[in-house]
């Protein structure tokens, strides 16, 4: 028996194992220090209520004969199906009815959609990135082609015709850079894309933390944008769902490659490997969409978004080049004096008890360059943000 | 962009769609039919009530900050991790607690795991079977050969030294044919796998359906199993998780291949390609192994079960041949009159209006043969009885 030895091409991923254990390591010699994490990308709100209260629910259902749910349809329950639909259009896309499959998280669906694409294609990644694009690839034995994101192009890098890449990753708002594409630099991907029959696998995880108008949630908010890009979404941000897992996927219906509809080989993959979304979560999700789950999700978010723009504050004070901070979680910085990624890693940890997350571990672009995010608490944030005040 | 032309040699499988079509055009012309089914490999009875509660209250604890989940451990929470291995304990099996990974159900695991194998493998596959075993592997490039299951052995094949498989699927209690193996008979297998470094997929989703002490629950009840074998099972027919979705995969720490663990190349894919199971599921699914809620399982279990002695009662009044309807969901019958399986199809319904699964749907072997479930209610499977006793 043989195994993929595409796997043994994987970068050992060293990046969170090593910061937990420098963590650790300085926790041994002071056991008291007041360390803040400021480097996970996981939520810490809870759910809202309105969301648990549809789980309560639909858990009873399952309890009783005459409502229990076998086997779900393998894209998702209609009344989910339908509620992200609604969503869409609340900011001006119109999907159609079997554009959107409901899948258990945007992870998932990132990696599991590479299973309908050749080994031969050529897959261009952003660098810095999220690391699932590249090590799915590997995994998978495609080649991988960098594009730089750096200060010059705010992190947003635009087509290069020299390029001749067949699949292209997109994450808008990113991660971890919370660089934002405009319309105007989604559209040049777009083009790109539609001209040499390439495909984007756009990434819109943290859609929901765009309040600047100028900024498109989806990448169907451009023009030609169905003919050439599947979207891929999740409620891990937008409701705190990292726990709960759902989010959709969206493959519209008129999307073909070689003759054939990428939503059909999609229904056909799932179909084959995949048994659907738990009906619960799916009656939690579609809570998500109500009035009331759209409007407990927003104060979340706020909540959040206000603990990075207090971070990005103290760096704006001291002249300190980043991006993100506003329409992400993320704020994304350049190490000051020129330090190394593990280098201001180290001098946060010891001097401010401040753990963020080194660039580096996002590529090569990241050197130099640190994470920090809005996901912690209010109360922590501020004394975070004190410490660097002082420190900076 | 190329896609994966793989997917081309895939067959379409019309089975249940023909089923369907078949049906509402009879009961187009008869609307008043009063058709009974027992095709659906689908559960029909609810949750045990200690699983409602459990989700009811973990949801809850999402609702509320201080027990608000986040992200979880990829091969699941040590919590239902342990009670996985408890329940292994039960029929006599000691697992290392490394060894469990918790799943969204079978279906996935057992298509997800062949990222771990290389292209040019050689899989071996029972016929008749489950089709997902063979669509995975088409859809992958991978070259399937079958081995026959037949009257003459039981639907249970021993390994023919001949052929040299790879990877080697063994499902049992099987879907469709109900037939388990005896130790005996997986000893067999798990020998020439050892011999040879060929790996079993052994498929356990039916295991809590065996009452008879002479049968294993699981490959691991077989001396040189951990070295050789990856045990998949579900919740979905051991405790009606068909649309709850929970399962769980074994991978003994100890399984190598080309001097790599097999364990850590899986986690290592987990943790690239998925993100966990809800909190929510997996606290309903540990408490389908608490006191309480095996008690509840054994009792829908045996309901189902009374259901298929029925119809196998009936089967062996009349002399017809099957296997399953004892430690299994499932009869498989050989179809009188040496009909084959549409005739017997159109035959059950038009004359008896009972629909059931022809046989050669499941591969070139079941022609001729015929599967029906004791999923139904047991209202409709007397009368379904009483219609069989009378055609027979």
């Amino acid at each position: 028996m043989k195994l993929n030895k595409n796997f043994r091409n994987l970068q050992d991923s060293y990046l969170f194992a090593t910061i937990a254990n420098r963590l650790s390591d300085y926790l041994a010699a002071h056991p008291d220090a007041p360390v803040i994490k400021l480097g996970i990308g996981d939520v810490t709100l809870p759910l809202p209520q309105v969301c648990v209260q549809a789980m309560e629910e639909a858990s009873r259902e399952m309890g009783v004969k005459e409502t229990f749910k076998g086997y779900g349809d393998y894209p998702g329950y209609p009344f989910l199906r339908e509620a992200v639909r609604g969503y869409y259009r609340s900011y001006g896309v119109e999907l159609k009815a079997n554009d959107v499959f409901i899948s258990d998280g945007a992870k998932n669906d990132v990696a599991n959609i590479l299973d309908l694409f050749a080994q031969d294609n050529t897959v261009l990644v952003p660098d810095p990135v999220y690391p699932v694009y590249v090590d799915t690839n590997v995994m998978a034995g495609r080649k991988v082609v960098y594009i730089s994101g750096n200060a010059e192009n705010g992190f947003t890098p635009s087509p290069d015709p020299s390029i001749d890449a067949d699949i292209i990753y997109i994450c808008s708002p990113n991660n971890p850079t919370g660089a934002v594409y405009t319309k105007e630099g989604l559209k040049e991907w777009v083009d790109y894309a539609n001209e040499r029959q390439a495909l984007i696998l756009f990434d819109a995880a943290y859609e929901a933390f765009i309040e600047d108008p100028a900024y498109p949630h989806s990448i169907y908010e451009v023009e030609g944008a169905r003919t050439c890009a599947i979207e891929i979404c999740s409620l891990s941000k937008t409701a705190g769902f990292t726990g709960t897992r759902c989010g959709y996927t969206i493959i519209p219906e008129e999307l073909e490659r070689d003759g054939e509809s990428l939503n059909q080989l999609w229904l056909r993959r799932q179909s084959t490997k995949h048994n659907g979304v738990s009906y619960i979560i799916q009656r939690g999700a579609a809570a998500v969409f109500t009035p009331e789950g759209l409007a407990q999700c927003k104060e979340n978010i706020a909540y959040y978004k206000e603990n990075t723009r207090m971070l990005a504050k103290v760096l704006d004070e001291k002249g300190i080049f980043y991006t993100g901070g506003k329409n992400s979680p993320y704020v994304w910085l350049k190490a000051p004096g020129g330090k190394k990624s593990w280098e201001f890693f180290d001098l946060l940890l010891n001097d401010l008890n401040i753990v963020g997350t080194p660039g580096s571990g996002f590529g090569e672009n990241g050197e130099g360059y640190f994470r920090l995010t809005g996901f912690g608490s209010r109360e922590q944030t501020e004394i975070a943000v004190e410490r660097l005040r002082k420190l900076l």
